[in-house]
C-alpha cells in the first residue's frame, strides 16, 4: 500500500455528498436479511436509491443497470450464494464499483472460503474489521497482502483506516451507541458503495462515506436517549448533514 | 373504464377506517424482504392483522383463512415464486380480495413476464406506477387495456388515480418525504388490501386506503425532522388519524 | 409441574439483567423474516449480541459457539426447515439453552407437526400463547403434558405464566400498545434466550426476561403517542431500565 497521504477534508466529503444527492445513484445491495430494511433507509436518507433483490434470475439485470454493487455475506443462504457471482460478473462487465463486506467470516469456515473466492474478483473496496481480516489473511498483514492490488481496504473499528492505490487515511469519528444498533456496519458498507458511484478515487470515497456516516452518528447520539431513538435520529442526520457539521467534527488521526 | 364519478369523501374514508379498526381483518402478505417488517407495522397501526409467511407448504392455509391477500413482487426469489400461485388460488377459491403490486417490473423482463401471467388471475386491484404499467402493457393505455375487466387499477404517483367497474377517482394527497423511506409504496399496497377486506366497492376501498395513508404521511411529515423520524410519526398518525383530519386535508383533483 | 413458588422479585430480575449486560452473551436466532431486524435490536439494547444466519451450511458453527439458541417458527421456509435441526443438535451437544417459539402453529397443520417433532428435542423453554398450546397439545392441559419433563413453559398472554422444574410464577406486566407492533412477542422470546444464557434457573430466567421486557414496554408506552414512537422508546427503555424501575412496576399475581 502507498504511504502517501491523499487529499481529504470536510470540503471533499461534502462535495461528494452533494454530488451523491444530485445524481441519486442506484446501489444494488445483496445484503443480509437483518440489514436489508435499514440499509435501504440509509441509502435513501443519503440521497441514493436502493435496489435489493437477491433472486438469481433477476440479479444480473438489476446489478448491470445500477451505479454500484454491495455484496454483504451476512446470512449467506443458497439463494444469495447463487446470486452473488451473477451480480459480481454483471457489475464487473459494466465497470461498476463493487464493495465486498465479508461479515463474520471469522465465525464460519464455509463463509470464509466463499469470501476468499470472491476476493479473486477484485472488489473495488473490501470493508472488514480486524477479526474478519485475520480470518481472510491468516498469518498475514492484510495491508501487505493487498499491496499492489487494485483493491482498496476499508478497515473499520474504533479507528477506521482506508488504504489503496491512492494512499492511506486514518479516521476516528463515530460513537459507541452505534454498536448497540444492528446493521450499522452493514449500512455503512452500502454508504461506501454509494460514494464510490460518484467518485473516481476509492480512498476518498471510502473516507467520505465513513466520515459522513460516523459524524451523523455522533450528531444522532447527542439527540438520542438510547439505541432506539438513535435510529430515527441517525437517518435524519444523514438527510440533513452539511459541510459545516462535517468540518466541526471531522477527526483524522 | 367508466367515466362516472363514484361517491367518495372524508366521511366514506373514515367509515371504512372505522370498520377496519372494528373488524381487524387479517391480511396475508407475500411481500418483499425489505418491506415485510414495515408492512406488518403499517397494518397493525391501521388496526389490521398481518400474516407474512412465504413458505409454499403453508401459504395456502394462511391465505385461505385471511380476509385479503397482498402479492408484491419485489425480491422475487424461488420460494416466493412457488408460494404466489398457491396463495392466489386459495384466495380466489375463498373469494377473498387480492392486490397485485408488480414492483419494478420495468427493471427485469423475468419479473415482468411473471406479473403478466399473474394478471390472468384477475387481481381485485392492480397497484402500480406509470413505469411499471408501461412495462406491463407496452404500447397500450393501461386504462383501456383494463377496461371491461373486473380489475381495479390503483395508479400511484405525484397524483393517484383509481379506476374500475365503479368509476374513476383522482387524488392528490402525500408528501415528498415519503419517497425517502423504503417500502412506503409497498406498505400502501397492504393498506389497500386491508380496506378491500371491509368494502364491496374496490374503487372506494383504494381511494380510502390511499387517502388515509397519504394524509397520515402529510401529518407525519409536519412533525418529522427527516426520513428517520418520519417512520414512527407515520405509524402513530395511522393509529390516531380521525375523520376531521381526513376532511381537513383530502385533495381530490 | 411443581406447585412451589420459586424466589423471584425485582432484585433477582435486576441481578440477571446486570449479569447479561456484563457478559454480553451471544444469542443465535433462527427467527422469522419479519422479526429478524427488531429482534436483533432488542438483544443489542439489552446488552446481548445477536447472530441471525439461517443458512444450513453455517448454522451449526454459529449455534455451537453461541451462548443460547432461539428457534422461532414464523415464516417456516425450506431454508429454515433445513437449518433448525442442525442448530438444535449443535446447541444440545454444546449444552446450550434453547428456546422454541412455535408461532402460529394454530394456523397451519404442517407447522404444528414440525413443532411437535421439535418438542422431542426438549427445548429448555417452550414459549407459546394459549391458542398455540391448544394446537400443540390437543385435548390436553399443556401444564400436565409438560409435567415431569425438563421443559419450562412460558405461556404468554394478558397474564404470563412460567412453570418448570423450579416451580410456577404468574406475572402481569405489559401494555396493550405492544400488540400493535409486529414481532414484540418474537423479540420477547429472544430476550428469554438471553436471560437463559446467564442463569441456571429457567423459571427465574423466563420471569426476569418477561418482566424486564414488559416493564420496559410500560415505560415506553407512557412516553409514546402510538405504536410508531413506541418502538424507539421500547429499545431505549430496554437499554436504560434499572432495578428501581422494575421494583416500582413488577406485578406478580
Amino acid at each position: 500500500m502507498s504511504t502517501s497521504h491523499p487529499d481529504f477534508d470536510a470540503g471533499i466529503a461534502a462535495d461528494l455528498l452533494e454530488r451523491l444527492r444530485r445524481k441519486a445513484p442506484r446501489v444494488h445491495c445483496i445484503t443480509n436479511a437483518v440489514a436489508q430494511h435499514f440499509t435501504a433507509n440509509v441509502l435513501l436518507a443519503l440521497g441514493a436509491v436502493p435496489s435489493m433483490t437477491i433472486a438469481p434470475e433477476e440479479v444480473a439485470a438489476f446489478a448491470a443497470g445500477a451505479d454500484a454493487l454491495l455484496v454483504n455475506l451476512g446470512t449467506l443462504d443458497d439463494t444469495r450464494r447463487a446470486a452473488i457471482p451473477k451480480a459480481v460478473e454483471a457489475a464487473k462487465t459494466a465497470r461498476k464499483p463493487f464493495v465486498l463486506d465479508p461479515v463474520f467470516v471469522n465465525r464460519s469456515q464455509v463463509r470464509c472460503s466463499y469470501a476468499q473466492d470472491l476476493l479473486t474478483a477484485s472488489p473495488t473496496v473490501l470493508r472488514a474489521n480486524r477479526d474478519e481480516l485475520a480470518a481472510l489473511y491468516p498469518g498475514q498483514d492484510p495491508l501487505e497482502a493487498l499491496s499492489g492490488t487494485s483493491v482498496t481496504l476499508a478497515m473499520t473499528g474504533a479507528e477506521d483506516l482506508t488504504s489503496g492505490p491512492g494512499g492511506t487515511l486514518r479516521l476516528a469519528n463515530g460513537h459507541p451507541l452505534l454498536a448497540r444498533v444492528t446493521a450499522t456496519g452493514c449500512a455503512g458498507g452500502a454508504a461506501i458503495a454509494a460514494f464510490l458511484a460518484v467518485s473516481d478515487d476509492p480512498v476518498q470515497a471510502v473516507a467520505a462515506a465513513l466520515t459522513v456516516f460516523n459524524v451523523a452518528g455522533e450528531m444522532a447520539a447527542e439527540r438520542a436517549r438510547g439505541p432506539g431513538t438513535l435510529v430515527p435520529e441517525l437517518l435524519d442526520a444523514l438527510y440533513l448533514i452539511d459541510e459545516a457539521q462535517i468540518a466541526a467534527r471531522l477527526k483524522r488521526v
